[in-house]
């Protein structure tokens, strides 16, 4: 008899973004000569930089020709780009190709990852947080039962970070087996700095946890004394595994291109206490279920890396960039309390005070048509707080903020 | 403390085409001269179809101009493509849109489906066997211990195929909770016809077990009496997923393109016996753990299902059946018994009596400098059996045959 596996029934689904659609349409629909501008998602706009166009068209030309074609590469993905993230991505961090597994995603990396853990482990997440963490471990049972009031499942470990401990999460009290870490973070757009994320380090070495940190964002990161990897910690390869996209750096959401550090030192443990490397479990995990990134995502993902690669992303980013400065600027002159905007895409402030963030997300698109990201939508300590996104376009992003600056809350 | 999950020490890695691929360099380093034909591998080799490159082309275009540009897409796949699937590849099913996901493979599909299921399944799989059911099974802990004598491992059921049941498996004694099957097969190229496959359907309607359909080969039947896909029996839309892929029909293994159908009627159970629909289960794991497969390997696969595209697919298909013919053929007059190439791009003989697969992979490579994969390499029912493959070029597989003709083994 085909029992299904009733994680997934545990599944509490908030369905926020299908709501915040929702809610817009219903909006335009009343309003047919409103024009709402749209900074709630979190998806790239501008097109992809020339070098990568012109190497994705030589990689289609390669299989157009019987000399050239290119059938199933190598399952956890080609030399030619693994070689490059070495070199690049982790210049001085002594991470070798063989330490670097490509994927056509990060999400699909979190959450695949959990194929490797043991039965009945104790994940901790920080909280607000990109769900899919959360959900991929709900689905495998780590869960438990959702609580309607706290707005928390039962078995999981929440980290709040809000502007009590600014936005800073503190070492857990009862001790995970996972910690799932983002930084520059989504939602927040907070990071940490490197004595900050060592205490996770110390703290994962010490109680014999994995970290699960996710770099997707690292490309925002401004400030010199932000890690773009936690591997610039010391001891970090022992207890950490990396997850880097081309989605944000480069623009690749449509693409689908990612990468994988799972360093040779990284260990888990048996019930009898025998060390094991992750490394080459994660290699038997690719290999059972994974065919490799398609050659055109991985030829167009090393074009990245020429000099005119890395210039012409730049470009992407700083516009990006000077988007999230128009808003936490806007934001700070209509008398919101900002985060986030510096060394990332996302934006975080503090709504007035005796509202929920579903209501401001109701005020903002009513009184001033901008539409965002309630807080509450990625953790019950996201309520009171709310995102906007650097994504949209230049003329949108100064438009939404002469908006709300002129808006009464 | 990380606990690992132990099932990965279950792996018994047999290193199939690692071997195949060592063996085969070592004896071109000892014999520079030789000129070894390789009819191993199970990949295409021919060019994509010109309305396939035209459209990626197209799709790269896309994302090279901001009102064109794609970000993150559908998690399960466009709709553009999937109402192709549905027309055209489940003709008269009446399979619709939303049973159809999309993903970067079948592979991933097959293995990633395991998600769905309950602790301690039972699972069986034919034998000889495409290794990464097996794989994706004992990595999540339902293989149990490696039994090196019987080359099988314990929990698992396996369903022999060999001459002794004309290559159709027999409907397992112990009943199972899930039940992988492949037609046209792979390794041996036989395919089941409708009443044959019925018995199947019937048998998991009556023991509420889940048919897991991989129809990868389907574009290569030939026979009408044939099914292309296991929808066509009746019931099988209550207790069957069925996996297809573009691969192998339209030459995608570097691309990366496929779908998975989880029609709306097909149900699992909970321990305390609700039924519950997998399809929506299904959605949650996308939504997860994927963001759905590239854009520009969505538009190429949306040009085969043109006029042109069906025209110029089927040249390719025509040019490895061809192959399969020759090799068919060729076996035969050298004398061998031998299975598939009809309804499939893979030819399976017997080998002399009284040699193992092993040993007639170093005769065939050493006198007639063909390179094969021994069917024991797919499971112990594969013992005394061989695999060639008509993936080759016209050329080689012509070759290839009159040197085995040649020889005396």
């Amino acid at each position: 008899m085909f029992y299904i596996n009733e994680g997934f029934l545990d599944l509490h689904n908030s369905y926020l973004f299908a709501t915040v659609s929702k809610k817009i349409e219903e909006f335009q629909k009343s309003h047919p000569d409103k024009k709402v501008i749209k900074l709630g998602i979190g998806d790239v706009t501008r097109p992809l930089a020339p070098v990568v166009i012109e190497a994705m068209h030589k990689a289609v030309d390669d299989l157009s020709r019987t000399e050239t074609f290119k059938g199933y590469g190598p399952e956890s993905g080609y030399n030619f780009l693994k070689e490059k993230i070495a070199e690049y991505d982790y210049k001085g961090l002594g991470i070798t190709k063989e330490e670097i597994f490509l994927s056509d995603g990060a999400k699909s990396d979190c959450g695949n990852m959990c194929d490797l853990f043991g039965e009945n482990l104790k994940i901790a997440i920080m909280d607000p947080v990109y769900p899919s963490y959360l959900d991929a471990n709900v689905e495998a049972g780590r869960g438990g039962k959702f609580n309607e009031e706290t707005g928390k499942y039962e078995k999981v470990i929440y980290m709040p970070i809000s502007s009590e401990n600014n936005f800073v999460p503190e070492l857990p009290k009862e001790i995970p087996d996972v910690i799932y870490l983002c930084f520059p973070n989504n939602p927040t757009g907070t990071v940490l700095n490197k004595g900050q994320l060592k205490k996770f380090v110390d703290y994962a070495r010490e109680n014999k946890a994995l970290i699960l940190f996710d770099a997707a964002y690292e490309a925002f990161i401004q400030d010199e004394d932000i890690p773009h990897s936690i591997y610039e910690i010391e001891g970090a390869k022992e207890v950490a595994v990396e997850f880097r996209s081309f989605s944000k750096s480069a623009g690749f959401t449509g693409v689908r291109m990612a990468s994988c550090t799972v360093p040779k030192e990284v260990c888990g443990y048996t019930r009898s206490g025998e060390k094991v490397h992750l490394n080459p479990l994660w290699d038997s995990r690719i290999a059972a279920k994974f065919n490799g990134p398609s050659y055109i995502s991985q030829k167009g993902a090393e074009a990245v890396y020429t000099e005119e690669g890395q210039k012409q992303i730049q470009e992407n980013l700083k516009y990006y960039r000077e988007n999230a400065k128009i808003i936490v600027e806007g934001l700070k002159e209509a008398g919101f309390t900002v985060e986030g905007g510096q060394n990332s895409p996302y934006v975080w402030f503090k709504i007035p005070a005796g509202m929920t963030s579903w209501e401001f997300f109701d005020e903002l698109l009513e009184k001033a048509n901008v539409a965002g990201t309630p807080g509450s939508g990625f953790g019950p300590s996201g309520e009171g707080y709310f995102r906007l996104t650097s994504f949209g376009t230049r003329e949108n992003t100064i438009e939404a903020m002469r908006r709300i600056k002129e808006t009464k809350f």
